[in-house]
């Protein structure tokens, strides 16, 4: 099963060669010293990537939803309140997750395609004088729709409020491709992947856990065993962990942190927003836009493509898939058909984005979509042409 | 980080080459056509591992703790009563994770060393005249001890007292290595994992869920998400998966049970009891024994050594870490001292066993344990001898 | 060391995923029966792939060069006289093979961009009435200059001279990529390797030897021993090999030819077909047209790309490298300079070839050659759409 | 294919993951710079293992005989005089090469079990007034018997009879292993391979050629194209390579020397020592005895072990493959029937050579020879509790 093209699902990511080599390992005793020697790299690493100060770093076998529920059910209660924007699928499955969990979560509905809204954020924080709010939800980056949502902004309003919430921020789809500063911006959980900046494949939640939310744990009623801080950072503390961990993976991650740390991390978020920017050139060449409604909330990590009217966007996604072998992103609940998604974030260079605009190219002419072949292709060609430096990711 | 001598720990198992490429995969767009085709072989074929009839399979990106959540936090509600017997680390520890999540777990002590208590398992469901009881806990293999228990015989005592209750059962030290019977002995959650008799890196949760258990979810109302079995059966209709799979661990799983099924699951059961019998013979040439405390409770996947006083078997783990290169398991909870565990299950030969056991008597005479060199060696090597078959697995 | 970006030379190919891991393998005892298990159908593939009858099959743990020294030195003598056409560096490298190993080599000096020369050789080999020629050479496939020469045309030429003189092939970049006929074209030594159209890591010569070839073996009195066909012939006929052999090649060459028999050689070859039609419009459309003298000697592996006068095709490769981490073919001998290559051959799909033409289009602009960003690749586009069949070899 | 145990013959070796990985590698451009930057490391490493002193490095895709033939091909002329000691297979088959090359082979006929006799080859030097001789033939390491030659005496015995004859050294089986010294013996060609001390698969011949060697490139007339070193050096020069190379053979040497010269060259050589001490204890434990006929002549990377009157060595290589899956070497020429082999070299730990003589035994037992199971198995155990160090290479 394997094909040889990239992929261009906004993660998981193509996985570089150097990272496949360090999760394929032959079986180490997890309660050896070797994993401890293994695991305190990988974990004092993500520290650094997420610009931690104090606070812990938890890493589970799981995912992305898995680390939602993680960072809810070890610091909140059944009935606790939480504020959170829904303006895409992403930060609706959170909210689902959390009245699945019983907390009360106070909605602000905002079209898709926008991003969390400040001033309602504020205005919510503000209204809130008896403190219900607990914890403020926030998606970094909508993978669906493309949309970067500004945490540090989040933080401004807090502070303007006057609340002392928490600040949960779903970081799966940016961590690692964006920049995140969880200090400066003041995060009390932040939510990443494996699969997507870090470049392994799915299966571990990457949390950083501010000394604020750690400190909630202790009132925290939830149940959790499998997702439990407590046990984890007892048996962290001993160079262990509490159940069977996914070695190969954490191997990984230390090789990912080490990769991006050699590419620089300030590098590795302009590779991307290169990237970002070959990408929007194409979709202004074919006379598309991104999804997101102001440019200033562009993702550099995917880019839903907002497809001409009478169009199709899973079509597109279809045909790719089927005729050239190449994996875009469908349209998720409500921009299902509207868009489809050019994921370039993680393992990526130039040359293969343009094998991806190129067959996007192809799939709307094939699909009587009107577009010049070729255009797409140029208009990135030149952006790339104009901002090529450093291969560091290309050469591992 | 590949230490080239096997593994004896009671899991992690050696992982075949085989199995290795298969998890080593390039990405592959959890959402497309593909993934189905990969997915649907592994879900069949744990099904026949697991002897179903009907019900369904579930599997999660987490490991055999995530699976015991899951289990619990799907069927039952908080203040739902479960009956289980404490014998060792694993059923505590399951016990422990009911109580955390409100359930009113009613407790058989039973010695470590035993397995679980027929008379008194039935004894408890004759006693529960009302009918609280929502479900019986019970460990296959306790691999803290190396016991056995007789789910046959559990699920006989259910019968007998009449009682309604659900029956769950964990299989993670068992499954793939030991006769399991899901339809046969009426088990309505079996919960496995991927680094055992699969022989595959850790990071996957395998359930067998019985239909009685899929009706019991309707009523459940402890929370969860990542573990939701609905949202999985939801998705799996499709052909895919709520959130993003382990892909690689998937691809591995099929051909895990590709290869159990090429080698045939009796042979794989016999080839178990074979490595499990040299063992033991070691252990008596020694003059020690197995801390089961009968000889119908040995189990065939780990064998917990009995110490001699004065001797302290985490000293033997650690010299052979240390001096040898080679991993035992050391005991846990109450016999963490008293027993040292050689590990005997997934992909393992006689011959990587008699390095096992070559080495257990190195440390022995190194630590001033009185022991002949080469007298285990021996014994092992004529119940080898004498038992010698196919080299099914050795050969892929 | 790990480019993630496809590799457009003319060989070594693109590596796929399940030969890498077929190579791949831990130590196999190359004496065991388990080795000849492995060993015979590598042999009996690479017989179907040359389309042989009668003859022997000999793999050798070296290259193409090593390939032809093999062929001449097991059939011919010092002093004896071999008939060769020179139009490249492939040609030319043979040739001068020969003289180093004695051989009187009559060249028929033909331009570089031309194929061998029927009627010349045809009137050569009249002219040879005291049949003095011991073998033609002949180049299938001149990756100096990518021109396809016609075998069959060769072999009528031979016939209608009336010459009984071997014909020895050099099939290293045509083989198992373009037709190729052994029986059908009365071939008596094809020479390939395995990192060309069988897309695997350099490293094995691998040749089929007619009976009349193997017939001249007991005269030839060139020494070699490596090379010596007889001690293979031997030591195949008892399953082994008489040194060390290159066991996890082996093991992929096996893999290799049943991913060509999966795909279908004529589904291959027309796969071929198509990535070079796609390469050619782009080189129209660039306003540039390939080396090769005539169209009907258009390679369906490589393209050797005739630059613009004033424009230096080295630039571009070397430009492609260091900017873009794409590795393109330089000019070699007398075309240095004059043209680039694209390799088209191996493992490649459309959507990496519009990749390799994306990234030769951004580097003229850079060189500031004369070239419309994206009108190559919509060419290619255009010829892409209206042949895509079958992704066979994309999903393995 | 992928059998787990470990094997035992001569060589290959057992791979270390590393090194696997390393080799395993997406093809990269054999004529960029990028090849260079790693094929630059290699050649320097080899040069250091051989303890060099000016003259070259030469890698060719090849094996250990074809390393020969390079060797020879190289110097020599047809008709030259060649001296070398015949006393086992490996130095029986160069001299068989050097014969079919039209060489005069002067041969002292000296029984299998011995080594190059020193008194014999000075003798016939001394003889030699005429300076016939062009080269001493000489292996270091004879697989064969498991003897070791004393190189350094060699040499001694060429400068006491003030003889200017070259040195050539057969090391396929030593060097990497066994101590080595180019300079300081006066070595002008050694040979070496990738499949032994080097732990690499088999694919490439490994020399270190003296400034002396390279003189006598000039007037050499032995044909050869494949292996000429003229024109390797000529490519060398500017970092290439005058064919396609073995690329990821290249890689894993580099890895090779980087892993034996982190654990260090004298310790490697230590554990080779300690291994084939363990062998050899386990030998005596048996009533046996090594075929080398002296102590001083033990080779420290193979065992040729003599069998018990009555028995058949290649009986027990049989079994040993077929009932248990370990491989051991047969009685080659000769001493067919009457040794087996057991290899101890590469990457091997003293817990894998247990592992190997406990199946030894069980074997034996089998087959009705006298042997106490586990008797050898405790001299092992013995030898190696009471010279267990560092852990160097079993920990990577």
């Amino acid at each position: 099963m394997s094909f040889q093209n990239p992929v261009f699902i906004p993660g998981p990511t193509n996985i570089p060669e150097a990272i496949r080599k360090a999760c394929d390992m032959p079986t180490l005793d997890h309660r050896s010293p070797a994993f401890a020697r293994m695991f305190r790299p990988a974990v004092e690493g993500v520290r650094r990537v997420l610009k931690m100060e104090g606070g812990e770093v938890i890493i589970l076998p799981s995912t992305g939803t898995g680390g939602w529920e993680a960072a809810v059910s070890n610091t909140l209660s059944a009935g606790d309140t939480v504020l959170a924007a829904r303006f895409g699928m992403f930060s609706h499955r959170w909210i689902d997750l959390c009245q699945r969990h019983g907390l009360n979560v106070q909605i602000i509905e905002t079209p898709w395609g926008e991003g969390a809204p400040l001033d309602r954020i504020e205005a919510a924080l503000r209204a809130d004088t008896a403190g219900k709010i607990r914890a403020v939800l926030a998606t970094h980056n909508e993978t669906a729709t493309g949309v970067r949502s500004d945490i540090a902004g989040i933080r401004r309003a807090m502070d303007a409020a006057g609340h002392g919430a928490m600040l949960f921020v779903d970081g799966v789809s940016s961590i690692g491709s964006m920049p995140f500063e969880m200090a400066a911006w003041g995060v009390d959980i932040a939510v990443a992947g494996s699969q997507k900046g870090f470049m392994l494949p799915a299966g571990l939640a990457i949390l950083g856990v501010s000394d604020k939310a750690l400190a909630a744990m202790e009132g925290a009623t939830l149940p959790r065993t499998f997702f439990d801080f407590r046990d984890m950072l007892k048996s962290y503390a001993g160079g262990g962990y509490p159940y069977t961990p996914a070695v190969g993976l954490i191997a990984g991650l230390a090789k990912s942190v080490e990769m991006l740390e050699d590419e620089g991390l300030e590098n590795v978020y302009a590779r991307h927003a290169r990237l970002a920017g070959g990408v929007r050139a194409a979709v202004t060449a074919w006379g598309m836009r991104p999804y997101a409604a102001h440019e200033s909330l562009y993702s550099e990590t995917v880019t839903a493509v907002k497809v001409p009217d009478g169009c199709n966007g899973t079509d597109l996604v279809k045909l790719a898939a089927d005729k050239y072998g190449v994996a875009f992103g469908v349209g998720l609940g409500e921009v299902a058909g509207k868009v489809f998604r050019i994921g370039h974030l993680g393992m990526l260079t130039d040359v293969m984005v343009l094998a991806g605009l190129a067959t996007a190219e192809m799939c709307m002419a094939d699909l009587g979509w009107k577009v010049a072949l070729g255009s797409g292709v140029a208009a990135a060609q030149q952006h790339f042409r104009g901002t090529a430096g450093a291969l560091a990711l290309a050469a591992e």
